[in-house]
């Protein structure tokens, strides 16, 4: 079996490796650590289960009885500028802008035992170490620090459901692991709902955790194993209160005693260890139990060969970096591009067992036949640009990941498709209900492994949920009213647009009656549209327009994450009605140039959630997204060629070799997805279409290898930094005389031919 | 599916009441209700996994902060002298010294609806109901009685895994049917540790509630199914901290919303009522799964006729009745004897789906493959008389029972067998390892369908646990030293009796070195002897007699539920030599009758837990179990007779028709046991011996109906109030000149005849 499993995978590394470039050196997930980009530095494989990093700090959602802001730069576990180090957890999320995880802290230290993690002011108090930049490695795949205090090595890596662990001592009598099964991310007070250990022998633990945090009930089972022997092991029981243990006494439950379970729990091992001796320990998760934890250890990691594992995660990343070839002479060009699809490729993750099998929204086990389970749908974020970039570079993973959504929708007692779901939980997070837009543009696309009309139907049934967030009101008068919900004004222009994409699967299925019910809906956005001010406006129940509105600001103007400026905007699914709607052509140039070179007074910045000040270009907000598709909106006036110039202005500004090189939240990939597409040159402006608008190619050129076989080859003549217009475009040698290409141009391969200028036409 | 169900169970039915009397008309659950029984009156099946029944008050673990003494009264959720019900939970233990459970607490109302139970003494400020025990009727699976407040009849029935309710209102626009999820037997404030509820629709609900009690980690699924759709449904959530739900306000979650997770929930089901209408409701229960519960539910119980499940399950109990048939012309005794029989059959009780499936103690799913899985093992009581019992009378279910043991053994992180466990939760309540005792008694008996050595390594590897319960000093130094252990006497005692029924099962599977090393062993009890004072007595580590003791007092005086009076003649395996240790046979039996006829001082009889004052024959306590075996040591004196005397003095002292009917806790059955044995004349002196010691038969006659389809007849000539001596015995017209008979003459079938006198031989 092991034998096997090694060739297996050395062929395949020693493919990816001899026949295309190495494109992992240029994978840099340092880059976006520090503040807003809220991505983590540690290991994972491509869509994979687990993810093993650093963490930096443990602050609580709550200090003092009140809601800690400062907790909010940790959603990924880390940020940069931290001096110490907590430990290695084993689940984190990539960009987002709210969290939960942080499963499984694992520590080693020497020493005098602490089971506390100390605090950053004074890590001496506890067992947190300090740490330098200088002495880290962060690559895809691969992470490794030295922990000043303990003068350990720490090294890690993963395959798809297993964190791998090397652990580099010193001498010592007195060396431990300390496993805290307290720590989380967006921690609370009442967060952990239950914990239960087994220690199986002397290097096997098992067990689960059970948290109510942003998924309101959910449980994470997993198999630690070690490469050496304890020597012995113990607990501490942290729980506020202990519940009734009359019995117990028989044991002394502190110390070697092998099956723990408590609210709150710290465990550690100790070993005796000569100078550089390596301990390897292998953490493998599961949602479904303990068995299916054990199931993926054995399977996935049956070795104790770290450097092998870590060679097979980066083989795993080669071979998807490898779906798109670029030309540069930038080192940081090519940084950016294969860290955003390095990021791009983090999200969904990965959700079940290698049998296939998972806990469900429903809390039962179910298995999933013929397809990849995904979790972790930041789906107002990622329907804009990440799952048509899957469309074009992972087309079979994108139709898994639906396949994953209708069994969402299956077990779902409301009978909706995810909004924000991860780990058998939804979280109810945004606005919308874009899982059909990512399903719309899927059917459009002709990316179907599913049944598509049953699809519809889901997203129908989505779409009709009256009771959830304005949408009965929405669906009997045509608009949220705005003393009825916080966001009526946004949710009712989101509603409209992903109606508008359910009515163009239903045309492409030939389902008449849906598409004109739809495409009715569509045009709601035209009812909280007030043409006396030309932005978009919370209406009342009564019909009339609030009054107090600041078109400036985001702090409670009914919109979500974005103001009236930037979200008055989001009309992909009809710019041409807008643009007629906002006063033509020409007065709609002049709105946008405004919106981008226009000084945002200082208290509306201060406002904007999620963003670093370079997040910001005048009030332009590309750190949210609602305005990802707005750069490429001139394409419908007579300047297109501002689009170019715009997307070309947007990408050094807002992406960046560094480690504060992403102008806001990932997001789960879509930040990185904007990125991909507009370097490439082109950007699926509504989802749902089959089009890409066209902008500027920021690079020399670009391969993209289908997984239909074919290739579509980018070719840029005359790039250069000033030379971001576009003269014309010729596909297969046959010019373009639009401001898009299709899906179907792309599938089928050839050639697109941007030919740069430094003047626009 | 439903028409083959109903004619199996009906044919059934028919069988077994056109033979046979109907002999569930003498079951009295209401017996021992009173007081300290600690039994419920409410409907089960045989051994079946639903036990649902009346609850009178939700006493907490902790009033003020301080352990509350009156909870202990509410074991079984239910007492005799309380004036109101709160509702009908699913499940409970019967006859136990410490409790768990209540799940699932169901009530309905009319009027304005009241989420709180309110309190015994004020009954209007909450959702509880006076009732009166006129207009209550108790039988064997069915219950019944009249909720004085709302008018409403509730009846209660089960089968294995479901209880049926059916509500009889009056005219009512505004009924209800509570399900309080926070309700829970041995309540602390944090035993609830995580509630879901999914309400499917209008008719199902399904959920879990996740509990942290006497059972560490324990869960319970179910699915609810109500005979007609409610007209709305909500919640209230009571939990002292709501987690972090920030994006749940997307929906009103108290009213109509189908899926709530907390960890203190109230919920309640709305409807309109006629004069007279019947509401039904079925709940089933499942360790596994909401899934694994529905399955229960539709497997059995398809339909909605609620006085067929009623049959059916009266009908289960007849068929488990009709196992012995007595002779008596005492209305009371045959209600004590077969209320015995019914106490006898509650538990172990069932724990698995209809599929074998259930979670195992290291909370994974298990399958029981080829037999039927048990729960509620209160070993340290049951192993003396009530698996023998089933070895004579369930010799099928009783082979189960040690495999399902085996199976907790399998599944135990520290390698033992269980000592008192109930789903997936080992509680290690009391002392020794008793388990290896029902494991000897069956191998010993030849009730063998299980791998007979594994069993006994398990026996071997249960016994030599060191770390447990002072078992590493008793193995080292023959005695458990008092300044290590609270109950070193007793434990000592205990392991050595139980390593004599190890050596009995050696020798049977010819381990002679086992048997060379539990023989042995099972000399302990000599080093615990003091044989200046003639009592058992605490020992130190040093091996002197610890100075400080009182052979009357059982508060710290190192035995358990037991003083040195009752637990110094603990050792069944070795009488004579405990009689020879003593003084020998004269002096001995002067030493038992002062047992049992000395006055105990005030002061010890209110220390002496688990009894009424009933529980107490001078200083001889039957309510406790450690001297079950003592009436019957006079068989190994000079005087038997003296055994039989005694032994009908206790019956009915200690056991009588009427609600204070049992003289202490029924423990399981174990009290009930001793009864049934000792009515029919002959008692298991020490399980793991094939010997049963005669006493006095105390009824007119018996047929033993075996599983081998033989017949072992009592008769008994010349029975009478007086006739209490055995002239002489006869076994199928052969003298018997011995005090025992043997396992293999009772199920080779065949007649024992008991000559009674008013004079002793």
């Amino acid at each position: 079996m092991r034998k096997i499993w090694v060739l297996i995978l050395s062929s395949w590394c020693v493919k990816a490796y001899s026949q295309q470039e190495n494109l992992v050196q240029y994978v840099k997930p340092i880059i976006g650590t520090q503040r807003m980009g809220h991505v983590y530095p540690g290991a994972t494989v491509p869509f994979g289960m687990v993810q093993l990093s650093p963490d930096t700090d443990t602050l609580s959602y709550e200090m003092d009885g009140k809601y800690n802001k400062d907790m909010y730069k940790y959603c990924a576990g880390y940020q940069y500028d931290d001096k110490t180090i907590v430990g290695f957890s084993h689940t984190h999320f990539s960009g987002t802008g709210h969290s939960d995880l942080g499963d499984f802290l694992v520590m080693p230290t020497v020493g005098e035992l602490k089971l506390n993690p100390g605090t950053a002011d004074n890590p001496e108090t506890g067992f947190r170490s300090p740490f330098t930049h200088d002495n880290e490695t962060v690559e895809a795949g691969y992470y490794k620090v030295k922990l000043d205090k303990y003068n350990i090595q720490a090294e890690l890596t993963a395959t798809t459901r297993v964190g791998i662990h090397q652990y580099t001592f010193p001498q010592s009598d007195n060396a431990h692991i300390i496993l805290d099964l307290m720590y989380g991310i967006y921690n609370y007070d009442d967060k952990n709902v239950w914990t239960f250990v087994r220690v199986e022998n002397d290097t096997l633990v098992t067990g689960y955790r059970q948290t109510s945090g942003w998924g309101r009930t959910r449980t994470v089972y997993f198999a630690m194993s070690f490469s050496k022997p304890f020597i012995e092991y113990g607990n501490k029981n942290y729980s506020r209160k202990q519940v009734y243990r009359g019995f117990w006494g028989k044991f002394d439950q502190s110390k070697n005693f092998p099956e723990i379970a408590a609210r709150q729990i710290r465990m550690y091992f100790n070993f005796k260890t000569s100078e550089g001796e390596k301990i390897k320990v292998k953490m493998a998760l599961s949602s479904v139990s303990t068995d299916g934890a054990l199931l993926n250890l054995r399977t996935e990691a049956p070795g104790w060969d770290f450097d092998q594992y870590k060679t097979n995660a980066q083989a795993a990343w080669q071979k998807e970096l490898d779906k798109i070839e670029i030309k540069t002479t930038s080192e940081d060009e090519k940084e950016n591009f294969y860290t955003s699809m390095y990021h791009a490729f983090i999200s969904p993750t990965t959700y079940m067992d290698v049998d296939g099998s998972y806990k469900g929204l429903d809390q039962n086990i179910h298995k999933a036949e013929g397809f990849t389970n995904y979790t972790t749908f930041s789906l107002w974020d990622t329907y804009r640009a990440l799952h048509p970039l899957f469309n074009v570079i992972q087309p079979k993973r994108n139709a898994d990941m639906i396949n994953s959504m209708l069994a969402h929708y299956n077990q779902s007692v409301q009978h909706m498709l995810p909004v924000w779901s991860h780990y058998a939980n939804e979280n109810w997070c945004m606005s919308g209900y874009h899982s059909v837009t990512v399903i719309a543009d899927a059917i459009v696309k002709g990316n179907i492994s599913f049944d598509a009309n049953k699809a519809l139907d889901a997203c129908i049934a989505t779409s009709k949920h009256r009771n959830f967030d304005g949408l009965g009101y929405y669906m009997d008068m045509g608009y949220i009213p705005a003393d009825k919900n916080g966001t009526s004004v946004s949710t009712t222009l989101e509603y409209a647009f992903d109606d508008w994409a359910i009515a163009q699967a239903a045309k492409k299925l030939r389902r008449q009656d849906v598409y004109d019910d739809y495409i009715k809906r569509s045009q709601n956005y035209k009812n909280v549209y007030d043409a006396s001010i030309g932005f978009m406006r919370p209406r009342l129940s009564d019909g009339t327009f609030r009054q107090n509105f600041d078109v400036l600001s985001t702090n409670d103007q009914g919109f979500i994450e974005g103001n009236a400026w930037n979200f008055s905007l989001f009309v992909p699914q009809d710019p041409a009605s807008l643009i007629e709607m906002m006063g033509g052509k020409k007065q709609f140039v002049k709105h946008l140039d405004s919106l981008f070179t226009m000084e945002l007074p200082d208290k509306y910045f201060a406002e904007t959630e999620d963003i670093t000040r370079d997040g910001i270009i005048g009030n332009y907000v590309h750190g949210n997204e609602p305005s990802h598709h707005v750069a490429y909106l001139y394409n419908w006036t007579d300047q297109p060629w501002k689009t170019q110039e715009r997307v070309r202005m947007i990408l050094p500004k807002m992406y960046a070799a560094k480690p504060d090189g992403l102008g806001g939240n990932d997001d789960c990939g879509q930040m990185s997805a904007w990125y991909i597409f507009t370097t490439l040159g082109f950007y699926p402006f509504a989802p749902g279409s089959d089009q890409y608008s066209l902008g500027s190619p920021a690079i020399d050129g670009a391969t993209l290898h289908l997984e239909n076989g074919k290739t579509f080859v980018v070719e840029v003549i005359n790039q250069g930094d000033k030379n971001v217009y576009l003269q014309k475009v010729l596909l297969n040698g046959q010019p373009v005389n639009r401001n898009y290409i299709t899906h179907e141009e792309i599938m089928n391969g050839g050639k697109i031919s941007f030919y740069m200028s430094a003047k626009h036409k």
